[in-house]
């Protein structure tokens, strides 16, 4: 492993980087029981999620004479997309393991950017030995989805943003966790914040490791959660590390309360995929700490079927 | 009527007004058969439309000797809540007359922000007496949703959101048309460019009106339209007077086309009620001069019932 750890100075160089390439995603004011807070619409990045931030930012760094190769990734979706643009904005081919059942929209996605699709069975099979196999093979570069200092400092130029648009120091950050990559990645630009992270409850791993100081694996029974973005079982001692360091904590959300946050975000004009409304979720459920904090909830992805999304609008509560 | 027609400097003088009060909503790219294109997301405005721009402005002027006795307006549901919410935030009673049939969400979010709700039946009522009864009775101030200087000058703020995100000036501008306060605002803004209306087929009353060089009302059988917002029936003097000058012109779209918008939307990451996709549903339909004119499409509101967008999701097409 390498000695390098993602830094502030790297998030702001990575912001140099993806100017003009990155959209600028709003951050939007909204009301909840009589106070104002923040709602930071990563979901309308391009390509749907923060994702193509780090996807960028690592894919720029490969040299010239290592492109003709090209990348290899694994992702449930957000992450594929992400380096599938980078890769075509780059003329690089892209080849994404993606599992069997991410959502169609998801796939669609990727292979519409003009990526190839390697699906594989999450129940049986390793993405990340499929996915080096071919890297091997190809000789084509990796692209972990958050283990990685580039994509981590990439992710966190979203924090970046926040502090510029609302021209302050935010009092909290709420930021949705998978592996790790965004909120470890938004510490680092915001070291004067708070930073919460939010995850489905029995996904919550990220959460109980920065509890208990050291990282624990989500348990092979984990229940159902329709957040197939933050499905990682175990996170990577880098966003650990940078979440531990920055003094973190972790609040859990239920299924039901993401589907409140997803109606919630409906009512703002904004489409947030399930995995993409457990910050918002956190706040509306009260789970945040009652303290006179400026909160900026992140809404990460607005990857979601349809059919999903109308069962979701549509539920009787 | 007054000598007063709304001007570029009224809109600067207006932009001013509202700055820190309106969200700065998002100009974000997206792609179509190969070549960029901008949506200038205004569904994600405080109140979910680009209308608390002109009540706002409209509100802020009234002397505040006059506040006490409020204001009343006759609207839908996007121009009822943009005056509800300037009236809310300046301490003043506002008193909305909507149609009976208005969609539900718009009525609620009426309500919520502490306005008076005064139903009435569109086939039978004429909102126009209703509410100048009530403005006579309370001494309130009337507030027109589109015939009316301060309105006007208020929705154009919205041009020079475009032209500072954008950072030049854009060759072409796509904007959903009811009574045309919102368009003709971004005609005086973006005077140099070319201003297209959007229209539901049927309900292209300001096009046929540009086109022929006088205003033609909506015929009595025109067709039925899920755009609730765009369903005026006579476009005012004062707008068809600004977009003429222009050298505006207009397209009509289908149901099926401004549906077709809202799933496109929707795949952004955006929730678009129907008459608000109906420009971004002219691009999208190839109903725009091809041209190398770089286009911004308005998207003007998101409040649109649950049921009724699960509906267009969920659509076989």
């Amino acid at each position: 492993m390498s000695e390098k750890v993602p830094s502030y100075e790297g998030v702001v160089a990575a912001a140099a980087r993806l100017s003009g390439i990155v959209a600028e995603t709003p951050l939007l004011p909204f009301e909840h029981r009589g106070r104002l807070h923040w709602l930071k619409a990563e979901s309308l990045q391009r390509g749907g999620a923060f994702k193509y931030r780090g996807a960028y930012n690592r894919l720029a760094q490969i040299a010239p004479e290592n492109r003709p190769a090209g990348v290899v990734a694994f992702s449930s979706g957000n992450h594929a997309q992400g380096v599938a643009r980078a890769a075509k904005l780059l003329g690089m081919p892209a080849a994404i393991v993606m599992p069997a059942d991410a959502p169609a929209v998801k796939v669609a996605g990727t292979r519409a950017l003009g990526a190839e699709v390697i699906p594989y069975d999450r129940h049986t099979e390793s993405r990340e030995q499929i996915a080096a196999r071919i890297a091997a093979e190809r000789g084509a570069v990796l692209v972990p989805s958050f283990d990685d200092v580039d994509v981590v400092e990439g992710q966190g130029t979203t924090g970046l943003d926040i502090l510029r648009q609302l021209g302050r120091v935010p009092g909290r950050v709420v930021v949705p966790c998978g592996g790790g990559g965004l909120s470890a990645g938004i510490a680092l630009a915001l070291p004067e914040s708070a930073i919460v992270i939010a995850e489905p409850e029995g996904w919550d791993d990220m959460g109980r490791s920065l509890a208990g100081g050291a990282i624990v694996e989500v348990p092979a029974d984990a229940p159902f959660t329709a957040c197939d973005a933050l499905q990682t079982k175990r996170v990577a001692d880098m966003t650990f590390g940078a979440l531990k360091a920055a003094g973190a904590t972790g609040v859990a959300v239920s299924e039901a309360e993401h589907r409140a946050a997803m109606r919630f975000a409906y009512d703002l004009g904004l489409v947030v995929e399930p995995g993409g409304a457990v910050a918002l979720a956190a706040l509306l459920a009260g789970k945040l700490p009652d303290d006179d904090a400026e909160t900026v909830v992140v809404c990460s992805g607005s990857n979601v079927d349809p059919a999903q999304f109308a069962a979701v609008l549509t539920e009787r509560v």
